[in-house]
């Protein structure tokens, strides 16, 4: 066995010393401390990651915004891995090295690294056991924490050889948990590629009242999961029992059909972002659309597997998904029972989107569909549905998806105190005319001006109010109302808006837009008072910068 | 008969020859207009009257208000009737004129009038037949449109001589409507004597959870009805069936207990009218209580009574009070059927208030409880339910209670196009310190504060955000709950709140607070985009000033 490298200076990484929220929270903030002592007890370093949970905190933050961090802080080279006139490994060679008895070995692109005196020190805790003795790039492309600089180094002092070509070649696409993505089209705007989180322009998003499936937004929270629809299976788990629905099974339940809007947490976080910098993905005004889901209801398919709905102790309904992190660990998500167990409840669990099957990226073949609530829990790829007396205990029901106020940090934040967000706030936004666009007005003055107004819980809209003096005088939109009748019991989709505005005689204007919902709720005029460090629920009043157009230009 | 009075000259005033909502809307806001012509066809003038609807509209802008107005713009003396020398008639000679044949006399005080010339251009209409043959004072006491020294003088105008010494005797007790009103405690302020409108002061209005019957807010539109107990019938109406029960029969139901705050459409609309004037009474931010109603569920009683609950044509829930006035207009008001027909609902024909009688100004015996609904639906000395395929045709459904944006006047609202505010927003308010007050500061800088938080249909405060500096600092408060489990299926009552907010280094400070409900919606943080006309849902951050105190003052 030979060990290329193995230079105490490495302990020394502030890295392996640091707790990792902390690591995560100043990276975030502008670069790594190396001032941290190296903790004396490695054993009592890795039991501190692994309460302080450092996969969900890697989740949290978005392993996207850490990877766009340091491509921007420092450019590194693509195949930093460079070619050493070192021995040669096949995958067989490392597969016999995967205990601390006989080594830890693990290969990465085209190195091979001897990491069993890394192994205790690694901030993620022992999940790095399970690439021991293969391949870690597929846990490197899952959590992008990994593509720093800085990390490459610790790991570049392991190395004791080159994996061989044949292998090389043949760990290509084993290595990309995103490998087998589906096809988007290329009209979105990509916050993040792996996971794939995408929203369509806005100027297009309010052209029809159903969002069409190739423009509805996506926000994977994991790679997609590939579903064989033959062997899928459909687990409701009741205590000790369970009973399993295939497609078929469901497909002969009574089916609704329910029209509803869903809308993305972080839908207007760039707004928020460019008030103060928070944490999580970019996302402009399209992370929300409206679409018809079909199949039967979630209330009929638990009855039908025994469930007595006045059970005292049901009192959350869990859902699993399909899509999943490489060491099993799943995406999540619960609901309250009463909204899913309540005579009327419209929560469906859906097989047909727009009357057709559900679409990959959007939970093919099963997706919960929880009207009026926060997208995060209507849960996609759902394999498994929990009637439990707890909220689910996943990272995104636990650690995230929650609000503070805006003077709340990382640091103070109480993430047992709060509930997790279920239904969602009034908002409202402009689809047309585009932001900073410029635009002719009509011999009246006035331009035309339209949107999307949404509310959660199912409260109507009841008025969208719009302005181009900053609020001084508002014109009353006109509602445009789901023309299509079904089964929903309350108001679940957006209301579309259009207006002719009055602009006044200058040549630059701002128009804004709120919302009225039927319980009187209004949006916030400014992001101040609703800002905090995740971005959530950007809710204020949408604003553009409108040029009116002279005719003199076309002298 | 003896015309003492008939100067033409009667026949130019603006009175009656003005639209009355015209009327009502100018005397609101400065003094009459007398530039207005005489229109030809008095009866055209009458029936256009009419059709305006000024009883809805006298109501809808508060008849305490404009009598307020015009003891304010000029003080008339009380007994500016003086007695003249002229004939004496009884009682008994003027029931002899009641029609336009035999002549129209009424008495008021101690004049007896000749109107029959008058009628067809009284502004309320044929109403005025109602009171042919007898006493006026009646409806002037509950008109008090008519306390104005311009009506009176036109009045006086008609005079034909005084009433018997007698009758003025018998007349005295029986003209007031308001004669059999209950006993209040003296700790309301008042915001209107007849009909009672008061709310208890701030500071003592979160002692306990539950309000004391003696201190929630009374919000009466007319006189309070006596109700025999032994002959009170609640009538069900469902289509073309009526089924009566009597308070014993509401008794046999299985009833239910559910603690709700109850809050007012008016409740602070004091601050709004500082920022600009509103129509409305000036409440504080007392207008809302917390109390445990019991009864049966609405729902049970109208299965009971056969109703078939998922009938397409039973659209509302309609609610007759027994509260009228003089013509036999009663209050009414209505809800979707949903809200009382849902198996879970909470709506509640309500016998108890905090395990006692219901007291007489809060709805004696049965007011109808919509739990996170205005106050408004909450029909007191409810008699009659309607199952109905339409909303409630009361002036306080169609034409009052109705929300628009702050560009909106009465001559532009449309009230066909607005639907009647049923669920009400989040909102919160700061019950001590008191407005304006001196308090000491800890030796940390901080002063406790503390208040009420809740929002409509439902939903739970899940924070309330205190601060001492503008907005730039928050200090979230410790909720408190209902201590007291019950049978409500949601989060109706209010939750309470209290913190130690830290106030700086300064001798004056603004504190505000701000609660964020279940559904994320926040507080609006001004008054002046949720501005409307009537001063309804005044939400915005609740603000006082406080001076700390300074310990050099006992020097």
């Amino acid at each position: 066995m030979l060990k290329v490298v193995r230079a105490s200076a490495v302990l020394q990484r502030p890295l392996r010393t640091h707790r990792v929220p902390e690591i995560l929270y100043r990276a975030s903030q502008a670069s790594f401390s190396t001032s941290q002592k190296h903790e004396k007890s490695k054993k009592s370093t890795r039991e501190s990651i692994l309460r302080k949970g450092a996969l969900p905190v890697i989740a949290m933050i978005g392993t996207y915004g850490l990877y766009k961090y340091y491509q921007n802080k420092r450019q590194p080279s693509c195949d930093f891995v460079e070619a050493k006139n070192v021995e040669t490994f096949t995958a067989a060679q490392i597969a016999e090295h995967n205990s601390p008895e006989k080594g830890i070995w693990v290969s990465y692109k085209d190195g091979v690294y001897d990491i069993t005196d890394f192994v205790q020190q690694h901030p993620g805790g022992d999940k790095i056991m399970l690439a021991a003795g293969g391949a870690i790039d597929p846990f490197w492309n899952l959590y992008a924490v990994h593509q720093t600089p800085e990390v490459w180094d610790i790991l570049e002092e392991y190395r004791i050889g080159n994996l061989s070509n044949k292998d090389q070649k043949s760990h290509k696409n084993m290595n990309d948990p995103f490998a087998n993505e589906p096809y988007r089209f290329p009209i979105f705007r990509v916050n993040s590629a792996k996971p794939f989180n995408a929203e369509p322009p806005l100027e297009v998003l309010t052209e029809s009242f159903i969002t069409p499936k190739e423009l509805f937004y996506v926000r994977n929270h994991l790679p997609v999961p590939e579903v064989d629809p033959e062997k899928y299976r459909l687990e409701i788990v009741i205590g000790p029992k369970s009973v399993k629905y295939s497609l078929e099974d469901l497909k002969r339940l009574k089916w609704i059909t329910v029209t509803t809007t869903i809308q993305c947490a972080g839908n207007r976080r760039e707004e928020m972002s460019e008030f103060k910098p928070v944490k999580g993905l970019s996302w402009g005004a399209s992370a929300i659309g409206t679409a018809k889901w079909s199949g039967p209801r979630l209330r009929d398919v638990l009855l039908s597997a025994g469930l007595d709905p006045n059970h005292p102790s049901v009192r959350h309904i869990q859902f699993d998904g399909l899509d999943c992190d490489l060491t099993g660990s799943c995406y999540g998500a619960s609901i309250p029972s009463r909204n899913a167990l309540s005579r009327d409840s419209d929560v469906i669990v859906a097989l047909k989107m727009n009357d057709e099957d559900i679409p990959r990226d959007h939970g093919y073949p099963v997706r919960i569909i929880v009207p009026g609530v926060v997208g995060a829990r209507n849960v996609k790829w759902t394999h498994r549905i929990v009637a439990s007396s707890k909220e689910s205990d996943s990272h995104w029901q636990q650690k995230d998806y929650k609000h503070f106020n805006p003077s709340t940090s990382y640091e103070t934040a109480d993430y047992t105190k709060e509930p997790a967000i279920q239904e969602l706030p009034v908002t409202s936004a402009i689809t047309w005319p585009k932001n900073n666009s410029k635009i002719e007005a009509s011999e009246e003055r006035t331009i035309p001006v339209t949107g999307y107004a949404w509310s959660g819980g199912g409260r109507d809209i009841i008025r969208v109010d719009v302005t181009s003096d900053g609020g001084r005088s508002w014109r009353e939109a006109e509602l445009i109302k789901n023309p299509e009748k079904d089964d929903s019991s309350k108001a679940w989709p957006w209301t579309l808006w259009k207006v002719d505005l009055p602009v006044g005689a200058g040549q630059k204007v701002e128009v804004a837009c709120k919302a009225v919902d039927s319980a009187y709720n209004q949006q916030p005029e400014t992001i101040e008072p609703i800002w905090n460090m995740r971005g959530f629920l950007s809710n204020s009043w949408h604003r553009i910068q409108v040029e009116l157009e002279d005719d003199s230009d076309e002298d």
